[in-house]
């Protein structure tokens, strides 16, 4: 699922993997009204493959990726809420990275489940009437949610283990060279630098202020 | 640098964390004759913002994301050859990710320097007058080369680390929860076991042989 200011690495990353399967399609879903280029937070122009309308009914994964402004417009957004209820009621899996759980949300996919999402909206996945976890990777039944955009990647490999086999996941962390080595630490909000994460809180502030304002939307 | 069948998550890895440090602006540059969009080996395809011939003459960082077919392509390809030795001859950074490392040898900016490619290639390098080295990042002077795919975070994060200070690259880190935890082992040629590392071998065989033909292109 594409919108005006997905993160692209939330999306590349998992697709990356996903796409490398041996006969899948990938369907670059927009929610604009027509085929334009759906532009990330930094301006990256992609092209989608289908609309919500055209899109095929029977889905065997549905994944959302974050962003910030742009996630929360499309999490406001009805006919978006609409069509991830539709085609989460019917997918095999129900998945997001980073706050693309906030789609999941507003669409009712995350009531009863256990979920996780970016560190700076983990706390808010109550008001969809999940159970918050700060985890890697989350799977609950058919709902699988990843933490924060570079997650994206675990989460990939993951599931492409769970759909073909531990084998095919290997050939892609393989031949991605997925060995990471970190050059800094502090990738978590309990190994970064105290003021590092008190300034990023910061900037986040108003974000998270509006998240907190989302709902499930009626079915 | 985008070029047909350029592998979309080495460029977007890189792309997230650079493109993030404030006030930086990311020229995508395509080696086709005008700005159609430029498709990845997956076929996601990227709407590139200047052709070569309208690039910036002076650039701070010049980048080239690797691939398998399209990257061979483009590294024969001599105006892409003759844009990139001219760009990295006034570039303060000439750096690459995966078999981008091919691009930037044909252009003569590996000549005399140590660095890195995918696994896949890394032996290749000498072709280019380079010492290869297995290491996920190699800076020898102002060039600066990242492993296979997966890398270009890594890559990415120690050059903002060096151009804009440790703590920028420290806030990317954490908004981007960098705190990989692969769902599987198996991402250097070490560490996969025996039988994946044979099928891919065998896989990238022909990309291989190929990419023994490459030669630094004549000024």
């Amino acid at each position: 699922m594409l919108y005006p200011g997905f993160t692209a690495l939330d999306f590349v990353g998992p697709y990356h993997f996903l796409g490398s399967i041996p006969g899948a399609t990938v369907h670059l879903v927009t929610n604009q009204p027509d085929l334009r280029p759906v532009r990330s937070d930094l301006g990256l122009a992609v092209q989608p493959t289908v609309t919500m309308a055209d899109c095929p009914a029977d889905l065997t994964v549905i994944f959302a990726p974050g962003g910030t402004k742009g996630t929360l417009a499309a999490a406001r957004d009805a006919a978006t809420g609409a069509f991830m209820r539709d085609r989460a009621s019917r997918a095999k899996y129900v998945t997001s990275v980073c706050t693309g759980s906030l789609i999941l949300g507003v669409a009712g996919a995350l009531k009863g489940r256990r979920a996780t999402s970016h560190w700076s909206v983990v706390p808010l996945l109550p008001q969809f009437g999940a159970t918050p976890e700060r985890s890697r990777i989350v799977r609950d039944g058919n709902v699988i949610t990843g933490a924060g955009v570079s997650a994206g990647i675990d989460f990939g490999i993951a599931l492409v283990a769970e759909l073909r086999g531990r084998p095919v996941a290997e050939l892609g962390v393989l031949i991605s060279e997925y060995a990471p080595e970190p050059p800094i630490t502090g990738g978590t909000l309990e190994t970064a630098r105290p003021e590092i994460a008190r300034l990023l809180e910061a900037d986040l502030h108003g974000f998270v202020e509006e998240a907190k304002g989302l709902r499930v939307q009626p079915a």
